[in-house]
């Protein structure tokens, strides 16, 4: 349903005619994410400037049958911002101020639209950090939204493991304060994770309180290869069983280290990890670099390279960044769609086998990388033509099927967006009535984020 | 409402006439849990075998109006497990089973009923424990249905954290399974965070799969004296701050170290910190260990003890243990109350000034100690008589009131249960509103645990 003028007026009457816009540039902005999904106008792009604002959007929008889809910084991978169903596209962008730190707490509360890496330099001066790094820019509000995850998972949790409190609007206008500052809560249930993940269709974020750790004041990183992809697997359970509490635990296939190889990277073209440990003592650290170079060893590393200060670290990681750009530089101009399934760990070697048979029965060119400590796989798959493209459908949803039905999930930190919504019966089954159910409570008339999350009943 | 004979004789139909008791000694057992709560005597003792079982009681119990609750070990602190209204006390406890042990991904699929020291137990043989420890021997469905903690919350978290997936069963006798075996999930809405912590009122929970951590290879324990509580609790926050990952940082004020020290315990009756670390490498805890007695004793800590074999270890940990029962020794024939509030850390130093002072003007003696990496508190208040008792629920109420003033929450790891009911409103505010459209619409005719959690709406 198009929005009136009467609309646009009394939407602009609420956020201030500067923060209200119907041209064209603005609407273009706001069609679609960094995902392949195709790209819907909003009919209005508005920038609230709190979380009043946002309420009154909402309440109004709800009035009046109006789709309201939240955007954050259009990160997304699987077209949660995309304003499908076109109305209004809801830009937290204007509300990006941190509102307290609380060092001592190791916390911070600020508003969504902060993208996470301008957080994290604001909060280094206090020695601080957000951990979770989904790597895109991405705000704080979408985040929340997606659930979203990274490298830095394997150690300090998904987004919604560092969330503490938010405040929340819901469709029609109220505003809730969810959660404590204490980092313990036993009192009535727990709102607060209904509405991280559920990528704007049951309330907007408004303002979230995270929780924050210290920098590592050590840092140990190291990248290990292997002959095989079973030795380097094997070699990632036996991380995880040791206890020694990796901050990340990366792994990438040898289509990538080839094309890294052959862009001259210092990396040898097999199957490789790569590890980092955090420390708040020199010997600490050391001692887990020693335990964590003799498991690689006796899963037959055929390289061990370890970096302890910060130029040499930070190269490493650029080696892992790096992959996607080689993948870009080596198929120009084409499209690339990233998988994201993931399955407990010990389903993992399994996983990375059924996915490659599945590429290679398709005949499609795909590389796979994941952050191996959480069992979390992508594949990046270019694509240059509408066939490619199909048979790039048809293996989403063979792996998808293949990550359920070895205990894991269609999406493991990208969400569900419009890409995974009918893989959604198939991963919950009964529960999706109660998630449906979730929405009508909620949202009764529809308008928050239409054409997301659920799939279609009809 | 009162059970009548034919539906005692359906329920024994159901779970068979040996899992089903009207006998007043059975009844009795399940009247109240270790509370200073009121007992209230269920009509009928049920033990289902099975998830299916349980589904169909409930279909039951909804059809006929009957109420439900609950029952795991019965060492719950607020009620939770009291059959309040009667009707029938669903007993887990011939639900114990372990389903199965996933050793490579560190977890457990278990049943409700098995109590947690049994279940680590049995994990020994793996290598593997299941960290949050709310020190009685609670079950894992009553760990789940309080989001129960413990002294080890400050590194593995709280339940909540350490539960990945789980079977429900619903009031209207649907079955349903939330969450995945697989650390990531992305897809659709958090509904399995929303049973964790609501103490059966939502539904019952059948089967868990819960997050385990390998036994440390390396263990450093160490005890603290200072000379004034502020020193202790400046400590706390520099060790919080440090980066150090304690797996645990304890609190026991004077009163408790006094009365330890008098009873002939090794202790100095001051103000005292119990610290642990926990590691994969011996040179990470030795490294960790250094930097931990730097900062005890950079805040003044007037004497340090440190244990690094399993003995000495078992020795500080005893003394923290034995302190109830000193307290218990000191006051015989007494009850005894205990709190349980939570604050951000940085606001302990006040919560524990203001607690003492209130205690101080309704002169009541208190044991205070407390997780204090978490920011909770527990004070134990012994009391003979009704005076006194009225006394304690006023303390109760105006420190819970405190504890949220500053940002806390009134329940950090007991539930809310019967006792803390009349504080969810000044905690929760309208969000309160919304756990009332929760509980509608999964029992809208109130057969599950009724009288608990939220506050009576008349």
């Amino acid at each position: 349903m198009a929005i009136s003028e009467a609309d646009a007026r009394a939407l602009s009457g609420i956020v201030g005619a500067a923060n209200c816009s119907a041209r064209a540039p603005d609407r273009e902005q706001h069609a679609r994410d960094a995902s392949h999904h195709a790209a819907h106008t909003p009919d209005l792009v508005v920038w609230p400037n709190n979380a009043e604002e946002v309420a009154r959007i909402l309440a109004y929008a709800n009035a009046h049958g109006l789709p309201v889809t939240p955007w954050g910084t259009g990160t997304g991978l699987e077209g949660g911002a995309i304003p499908q169903h076109g109305g209004i596209s809801l830009s937290l962008a204007r509300m990006d101020a941190i509102l307290a730190v609380h060092a001592d707490d190791l916390q911070v509360t600020a508003q969504p639209g902060l993208p996470h890496q301008d957080l994290n330099r604001q909060l280094a001066r206090y020695g601080l950090f957000f951990p979770p790094d989904p790597g895109a820019n991405a705000s704080i509000g979408g985040m929340l939204a997606t659930n979203a995850a990274g490298i830095r998972t394997v150690r300090y949790g998904a987004t919604k493991d560092n969330v503490l409190a938010i405040q929340v609007a819901l469709a029609d206008g109220r505003l809730l304060r969810l959660g404590s500052r204490s980092l313990k809560q036993s009192s009535g249930y727990n709102l607060l994770q209904l509405f991280v993940g559920s990528e704007g269709t049951l309330g907007v974020i408004t303002e979230a309180t995270l929780k924050l750790a210290p920098i590592p004041q050590h840092t140990g990183t190291a990248m290990a290869s292997f002959a095989a992809v079973e030795a380097a697997v094997a070699a990632v359970l036996d991380l995880r069983l040791s206890g020694l509490d990796l901050a990340a635990l990366e792994y990438l296939d040898s289509t990538n280290t080839r094309i890294l190889a052959d862009a001259g990277v210092h990396i040898a073209p097999l199957p490789t990890l790569l590890l980092e440990l955090h420390g708040g003592a020199a010997e600490a650290v050391a001692g887990g670099m020693n335990a964590l170079r003799a498991i690689c060893e006796a899963h037959g590393a055929t390289a061990f390279r370890a970096a302890t200060d910060n130029m040499e670290r930070t190269l490493l990681w650029k080696t892992r960044h790096s992959a996607y750009e080689a993948i870009v530089r080596n198929h120009p101009g084409q499209e690339i769609v990233i998988m994201d399934v993931a399955v407990p760990i010990s389903a993992y070697p399994e996983l990375i086998r059924s996915a490659q048979d599945t590429l290679d029965e398709l005949n499609l060119v795909g590389y796979m990388k994941g952050h191996a400590g959480d069992g979390n796989i992508h594949i990046e798959l270019p694509y240059g033509d509408e066939t490619t493209f199909v048979r790039i459908a048809m293996a989403n949803q063979r792996i998808a099927a293949i990550a359920v039905g070895l205990g894991g999930t269609a999406t493991g930190e990208h969400g569900v967006g419009i890409g995974k919504r009918d893989l959604m019966r198939m991963e919950h089954g009964p529960a999706l009535d109660l998630m449906q159910a979730m929405k009508t409570l909620l949202d009764p008339i529809g308008i928050l984020n239409p054409g997301k999350v659920l799939p279609a009943t009809h």
